[in-house]
């Protein structure tokens, strides 16, 4: 059985990272897996939330969102619902952690960095590229600050799921939907893992498939680690 | 005095419209008016909303909203506030308005069309930006349907305003915060005025320059028009 | 085609304006269009919004709403829906602009108006009756502060709108639901424009017709002027 | 020790009752209470809430609000804030609670009567006013629905304090703010007990305290009793 | 006529007091009123309000709500709804009046009590059982902080109402819904009234009616008393 | 280096299970993870969702949330503040999809069961207790409708964490604070993974680490499985 877009099963989507595709924010990229577009923006700001500050560290936090035509059918617009739903909550904290597990408050001095992970057009792993995306803009936010330091590690995101029995790497909406097992994994780029949420979605999976999942996520998150460290070794 | 973009007082900033933008809607259009870059997506549904059930006849309505990082300084999210601001619900309104008064909701049918127009980048003239290229996603849901008839006229939008003294047409965000007086004007394709808004921002106006900047919102719908035409006459 | 009650196409309705109809606020009035019956009343108090702190200068605002028995069919009250509709807040910026367009927030000092404009009756040109009721009530407040050197102009407004091809000046609800075209037209004492907001309803109207409209504007806002003065002449 | 504005302690404040203050609703009343003035408006309309559909029984139910500009201080609009506040809450449940008492729903047939009784200047027992005037508004609306049977007997309300020692009969705001204890009755025409609110604001009150505030509050609804009768036999 | 559980009509539930029942508040309490049950707890914190800042004085203040499951039928939850019900603002004020009326504000001094009022299972009489066991939480808390003194007396309160003419005390859910009057007392130990909420729910009651609910309701909030300070005699 | 409770790192706190805590609930839990307590219940209804109606399919869906005083410093109210937090969300959602991994919708017929988890003492491992306490209350509300076999298997949880290297079970509060790693771990009686959930609070975790910790998870989910199995042995 082969995937429909015809990739191998431990191969990513084609990746495209654009830099730089906004004026205003201090870094701002538009990542590509395949069909799913999400544009990241790291706006800069002085200062940090209350409760931190006077302590010299900095912080960083983020924000997700899908426009309402960016989905197969219409979805409605949560500012007009007047509430936030969980699922957008989830993958907001999702960011917000991930970014935050490879920055050095302290070298970022009493600055926040709010990242915008907004979807423009979705086809399965929004979340994914979203984490992929802002750590790029999160780089050349602290490059545009002078603290690239405040950067300890790089971070990058991948889903893996089993269909049909086998297990998959950066899966879009057709896979998803019909996925067994789905889980998205975030990594450093000196391959440590920073989150593994797996979920079973029609039955549950053993420790064995577990392991297999890892495993491919493992690579997928080694190939995204090098199309970051391309696109920022360009100048800007 | 010259304009800081070198553009003569009746000119047009830089207009690209490009449709298709997305995949999943029935039309979408990213138009750019200048640095001001707007994604407007139009997404058909059948039925109509409950009071208008059994009519026989559609209906169009409109959401507008900006991205947090599409502004100068970054701006908080509507939805995270869990209201939407005045100056939204006046903007969405005014789209939808200005939509429908080129609609024949009869040829139409009971279908709804839902306009969706995401600021991804402001730089003056959103609000106008957004009609204007609303229209061309709507023309391409039409056509989607099969109901290019649904469509009476064409609809396009300008700003106008008068900076230390002289009318000005397409204000960007350097002129439009320096405006005394700033107008937006939707008109049809055949020359007929849908939406007249002149407001005084520092100084009233006398009835000479409400006339003069009249006359160079009916120069710039016109440019405009035939810029939407020209867009809509490329096959798809 | 006469109008259903008796008037001239240039004719204004009864206006009647009644000073210090409430005992705490520090101007109010109850103003009346015909059946249209306003409550404008201005809360004096010190100080100015956060942004404004230390900048010596004033600030005025308004709020507009209808009290739910005011129209002809009960409207549900906003603050049960628990969020404040569109109309609402369009209507409530506009007669905030409008007010502040004859203000020297200099003069005025480091304090707040509040303008609350509740409509107790509606029957037609309920933001137009506001603003023109408003204009007293802030006269009288800043009398009452000693500041009347705060009041540039005076401020005045009307509706005007098209009916089977003939413009007329301030619409009663039959006429209004009945209009092609719909104008609210803010002017100066002096005679200068404020706001122009004029929308089709029915069908989009010619450069002529928008003339004839703002010409019956100015006869109209000059009549309410001099029924300001004469109110504001007599004795508190 | 007299009352400030020279009552004796068991006597109301001067009361009016205008009926048919308004054009639209089936019954509306503007009541005030010395300077506390409060429109009570009863809208008819077909049909009851979803819950009690096929019963063949009416309905009725009451909303209270007081305007921002309404108290000594100007308070913020509940609709703005976006949340109806705890006092706002309970007075409308007692309102309709009230009211309910003495409707036959069966007589009613399946109608929903809405009481809006709207604060439009405060100083002290609003509660007890709205009451007394909204059972005119349904009065007249029951009348002009052609269902007088379906009120089965009337009811008013009057608040009684304790102020300085001294059992008082309906406080204004300058004896309500020093009350020790404060008691708010509702009595139906015929001399029973609909309701009865007493809380010790300063000191807890004593059984005899207790039976002296509601001797002076069974005075007092019996004099609001005959003026109510005497306001709804006047022709409309 | 006897009552459904055995009772005499002038006795209360079984009553439940444990004390201690949660580790972090200052004071916890799970009162039982036969099968009501309502976990109380008392937590203690540095500081006032801002609106009571650098008085010298404390606060006291209480939130009630019930869990989903406590009713016969699951209740929607509030925060789900997102907004708080009249019924709950309604308790949670009348929890805090009570509260407050046997507290000596100086002797708290700049602290502020937090009541929560927690109801796991619903059997009518949940707002009595709340207020009773409440004060055996607070005199708890003020223990605690050392303030002892601030408390002045003790609170107790109880429902009676009229079942088939006959008046009862401490109405389980069976009986209150069949109850023509019901009323709710809160007394302090010292024998005075704090609040007295008596509610015609079927027929309006006579003086004489509410004379004997009121003679049944000091008998019940006597016995209460008596077994507050029973539970508060145990060593903790 | 030991553990301050004494326990060894592969060892469960006291698990305590407590049937039919509640009377009205078709099933109803109190289970006790040390010193959390969280009170789980399942309330059974007719009918399902709109979405699902016709389909002969059952639904389950859960809601979490904590009292305010179950915290060490007391937490506000999320009913207070109008909206549920995105932790809130995030376990409801969690406690949810793992109760549905063990059901058959076929089985269930058309009938919702909605589980309320409320904690009312936090102290570390809220969500895992949740999980395990709401699959017995489940399953009591499977027996109470006669469709055991809606229940296809058993579901637990647990949480695992580094601390100072050293990868322990189920941590209490004062250790899931101190944790570099921090996992929950849902699985099914038959020893297969619903949903692995790690997060790297403070430095990212090897593929070594995570393998240690999905061993320790295995074995502490299949302790409470025997616990749960036992509890549901006695009669009810």
């Amino acid at each position: 059985m082969t995937r429909e877009d015809g990739r191998a099963d431990d191969e990513l989507r084609s990746i495209k990272i654009t830099r730089d595709w906004l004026d205003h924010p201090a870094g701002s990229v538009l990542i590509e897996f395949g069909r799913t577009r999400v544009l990241c923006a790291a706006s800069a700001s002085d200062g940090v939330p209350r409760w931190r500050k006077g302590s010299g560290l900095g912080w960083v936090t983020a924000e997700y969102a899908m426009l309402p035509a960016s989905t197969n059918t219409r979805s409605d617009r949560e500012s007009v619902k007047g509430r936030i739903g969980g699922r957008t909550h989830e993958i907001s904290r999702l960011i917000g952690r991930s970014l935050r597990a490879v920055i050095d408050y302290q070298a970022l001095g009493e600055k926040t960095i709010q990242l915008d992970c907004d979807v423009l057009q979705a086809d399965g792993g929004t979340r994914t590229a979203a984490i992929t995306g802002a750590y790029v803009a999160l780089a050349d936010a602290c490059a545009h600050l002078g603290v690239n330091k405040a950067l300890t590690d790089s971070v990058a995101a991948v889903s893996v799921g089993i269909i049909d029995g086998v297990p998959r790497l950066d899966l879009p909406y057709v896979e998803d939907v019909r996925a067994e097992t789905d889980m998205n994994v975030v990594m450093t780029g000196s391959g440590s893992f920073v989150e593994v949420q797996g979920t079973a979605e029609g039955a549950a999976f053993s420790r064995a498939e577990l392991d297999a999942l890892l495993g491919l996520a493992e690579k997928g998150c080694a190939d995204l680690t090098r199309l970051q460290l391309e696109a920022l070794g360009a100048a800007r």
